[in-house]
């Protein structure tokens, strides 16, 4: 039988297991939203997002709590940190999905997203949640290898980020002012999101191995 | 005369407010290249950034090693996690005043910002300057009063942020799809800005008095 302690630490990396799950699930439903310009599911991301702070906020509290009464040292001292800034990570992760519901909510009940641009923002709407998914099973695995396979699809996503830039500034059709602060917008929230997710398996690397890049 | 111990706390806090110092004058120089189209000081904001990028490690290193060797208690151990928190937001706030100045660059010899909202973004730059310089004098006066005021200047900024828009879907003056993706781009940049300025104050708030908001 483990210790209370170690219980605790258990107890935190599920946490930011179950934080990658739901702002993988968050991202995946606001795509949804914006492709279908669907209201009910745009408000329920935006009201779900609650539940990952609540989470962030326990983590945070059981980190500094374990620090104060253990005294921590070298790996899980190292382990504590860590937790707290992936933390921080994955509740960014929240936000940004929130903040793509809330501009599906904003056009509804049409779509922030022209018809020529959909596959686009489809695609980068897979990726953010293919990242979401596999940050789960680096922090899951302690899984550095998988981890250091992040930034290419990070790569994939900045690739689609300036492709739809292209596709707004392509001269064969003309968007509207609207149009184009929208998809800038959320171009730069997907782009955001798969950051985080690079930073979560970043910081995992550097928890299991010392190697800073 | 301090120990060692105190003496490296000390030398966290002044890291910060170092920290503080070198984001204010990148914001202000980056606000300076953006509207004047000066490609040199857009250059030198890009290159300063590495200098709040190394503050921060160093800062953090620091703090990582007091943690480990000094195992603080209590007040101690609020103020170093606090001061990790903190230089996260001041090395984002780098970040962001070097996305500005790519901006600036990558229009040159163009100013990305048209005439008719020069003011407005003129403003935010002040804004956001502004609040640099008090995050500052937050941390260096551990000034709760003062942090309590920052998300006033912040609503102003927000303010301004819809403004901008305001003024870009305003149907007055037509914009170039170009122009509608850098404004929309570097007014998220100012806001995000002001947003981890007034996350330093509120830290700050949160270590003196252990008020969480």
């Amino acid at each position: 039988m483990r210790d209370v302690y170690h219980e605790e630490l258990d107890t935190i990396g599920s946490t930011l297991i179950e934080m990658t799950g739901l702002v993988g699930t968050a991202m995946s439903r606001a795509t949804s939203a914006l492709l279908d310009a669907d209201l009910q599911v745009a408000e329920s991301v935006i009201s779900a997002d609650d539940a990952v702070d609540a989470l962030q906020r326990a983590l945070d509290a059981r980190a500094l709590d374990l620090l104060a009464r253990q005294q921590p040292v070298a790996g899980d001292l190292r382990t504590i940190i860590t937790s707290l800034r992936m933390s921080a990570d994955l509740e960014r992760m929240g936000d940004l999905a929130r903040h793509i519901a809330k501009v599906a909510r904003l056009r509804y009940p049409e779509s922030a997203v022209p018809e020529v641009l959909r596959d686009t923002i489809a695609e980068m709407g897979r990726i953010a949640v293919e990242l979401a998914r596999k940050a789960g099973e680096v922090i899951d695995g302690r899984d550095v290898d998988l981890a250091r396979g992040l930034p290419d699809e990070d790569d994939a996503m900045d690739q689609l980020h300036r492709q739809l830039f292209g596709d707004l500034l392509d001269k064969k059709t003309e968007y509207s002012t609207e149009t184009a602060i929208d998809v800038t917008l959320i171009g730069r929230y997907y782009e955001r999101y798969a950051d985080h997710a690079v930073s979560v398996a970043r910081r995992l690397i550097f928890l299991v191995t010392g190697e800073q890049d």
